[in-house]
């Protein structure tokens, strides 16, 4: 069998916040098929609505990003029943600070296991149909803590610049196999519910563009995918203009 | 005098090689007057043409970006004469390797003042312009030695060290004055006649995409120029998919 | 009860292989108790011998600093029966590179668990009782897979980073109670059986000091713990004179 | 000749500040003649006397490191009539902040002349020498500039970036002659007339170890002259335990 004529698939690992959600929409609007995991089904519903509203074909997973067997039975059956994976997007993120001296054995390991692990696991198992094919694009959600350790963010960084040194390694070994790896440093505020429910002062600075606006974030995963392979971006990072850094 | 219904401009500060050439004729495509300069006015000649020839609008400056009466009368003209300079785009290299012990201290300095000290020159003259309006963006050329130095690279990656350095610094005080301000790791060879005159096996992986074609890179530069302010980049880097780093 | 005389300890986790064994007797010579852990005790009867044969006091323990509860029951007794622990040094390695196609999710997760996951626990549990004290010294074992990722070292390199955001974040936020956390580069091979077993190659060098010497490295960690608190270093690294980087 | 019984150097220049002058001071302990320098002769008298009083020896050169023949003098001077310079250490600052909208390109050429060009002048001067010899430590005093630009830094993190670029490039090139080069990042206010005078809230800091020592300083660089060859540091940092970071 051959992928001739078959529909390409984004597949979007983490999509229950707004900026994984905006990107399954960014490539469904470019006629990719977008697959959307979380751990639970309903919440997925409103996005697959809305893409399927716009026009888009969308297909929605519950699956835990942490288990082998989850990953795997995902992957095959997405590119079993719907289509070769085109481009994977991670976007799971954990930050929840806490002091060194009060963080917990149990806490700093589920941090590590939803924003690196996974992000092993379901990369991995993408990345070899990718070589296989000799083509794909997967890209991985980052933030500051990536590059810096931070007062009150040990577990979060470690994991952040866990998911990057494997972005990297990917990127150096499977590049050569023209599978584009690309790491997204968000650095600031993302325009959520989680940020005007518990930072409303933060939030207030939308009005002016102070905080992130989650399609716009989007288009950037867009840019880095339409990269020709003469001119592959590895990072970036994203921040409003307002943004002390 | 207002701004209003005036030309914007796009300013390419060493346009004489093939990037700061594309870098012109995309940002006059996209309705920019590209004013363009190097040292010599007859070596832009084929860069003007070929942008009116696409129906754009150009003009050539000889102006020596190392002098800071050149630059101010540069900068004046532009914007009495054509209009607003709302991006700048710095782009002069001087990649001359030499074994730190060898070195001269004049070519030690040259490399400097066409790289770092131009750079400086140039982009303060410009972005005193737009603080005044309170917009515009300023693009900076880096390379690889702009982020390790390296053996027989001593007085480049001074350079670029430096160049960096600037760009870092302004973004952090331009931003919040909704100034633009990003640096362009270029990392791996470009298909230039320098490239192909010199490093011909090199140049050979042209065909495989090996190397960097210079309308992608000014793709990048005009995909930084046109991001929203609320996720702005302050740094990407572009290489091939087989290049090793 | 006061630590007044008591006696101060060094705790060396994972002093298995040259550099911590190295490191215990660096200190034990400077009239610390080594304290030193491996998971089996057996292995560690040489260094304990060669310690005590030199006039020092040691104490091996057989603990898998992988699990919380070994961890705290350790730091109990320690603290309880022998002494105020006033430096502990985290050096369990697990260098074993696999392209990232061929990766086992068990093997990610050992290395991190390892060379990551118990320096948490370790270190955390160590800094309770420093923080309590006022005082304090934390060193890691790092390598250059902790600074950026490569092809082929996908695991090692994500715990490695890991470790580095986690001593990052610790020395932020310890270093103003008093705590010093460091981090050291290591970056070539060290004189160790291993090397000469499988790299030959690599352990020839050693006549021309090409491989880094466990007590030289040892020497920079105590050099580490006796700077005084106006000049305190978080990160230093060592490799030999003649190694590429 | 042979430099057998000849007595070694410690070249220190720009020895005007209180870190120059204890590096020498460490150093002259150490039985090395100390060579200091700054613009002018008179100031260093005091610098001298305090060594000769400790039973040191030392000569005062009044030498501009940004002009090519007086350092070439100075090395040839030094050379032929007093001893090997087994140790450079470059030591000039030039950290004056300013806005990059009102820096005067006057300024940024001093500010760069001095703290980056200097260095490049002097650290080949005396390279050559060494490599000759074929041994040599060449140590360069950094800033958080050289890592990091900054609002209000452009001048001074580009000169910083610029000795770090040399400092990389000749580590990398000149190791493998044995040549030693290395990078001493000083992170934090340091105890001189300077800070005492214009920030008297940092310097009550002094009682509580909150601003560097410049003994402790000069340790670090005696440390890093007397690592052995297999275990060599190329950068560490240094800042007070509540420096925040």
């Amino acid at each position: 069998m051959t992928d001739a004529g078959r529909k390409k698939v984004a597949l979007v690992i983490g999509a229950g916040d707004a900026t994984g959600g905006a990107i399954a929409r960014r490539f469904a609007r470019e006629g990719y098929v977008a697959c959307v995991t979380r751990r639970s089904l309903d919440k997925l519903q409103p996005l697959l609505d809305s893409i399927r509203e716009a026009g888009g074909e969308a297909h929605g997973f519950a699956s835990d990003a942490r288990k082998e067997e989850q990953v795997a039975e995902l992957v095959e059956q997405i590119e079993r029943d719907i289509g070769p994976i085109e481009v994977m997007v991670f976007n799971i993120g954990a930050n929840v600070p806490c002091s060194i001296l009060d963080e917990t054995a149990r806490k700093y390991f589920k941090i590590w296991e939803m924003a690196c692990f996974a992000g092993f696991l379901t990369s991995q198992a993408v990345a070899k149909r990718m070589v296989a094919r000799g083509r794909g694009t997967i890209l991985f959600t980052g933030a500051t803590a990536g590059l810096r350790g931070a007062a009150g963010f040990a577990a979060f960084a470690g994991a952040k610049h866990g998911i990057r040194a494997l972005a990297q390694s990917m990127a150096r070994e499977l590049g050569p196999l023209n599978v584009h790896v690309a790491h997204v440093v968000v650095d600031g505020a993302i325009d959520t519910a989680f940020i005007r429910d518990n930072w409303p002062e933060q939030y207030a600075l939308k009005d002016r563009d102070g905080i992130l606006n989650p399609e716009h974030i989007a288009d950037s995963y867009w840019y880095l995918h339409s990269q020709p392979r003469d001119a592959w971006t590895f990072e970036l990072d994203l921040r409003p203009w307002m943004e002390r850094w």
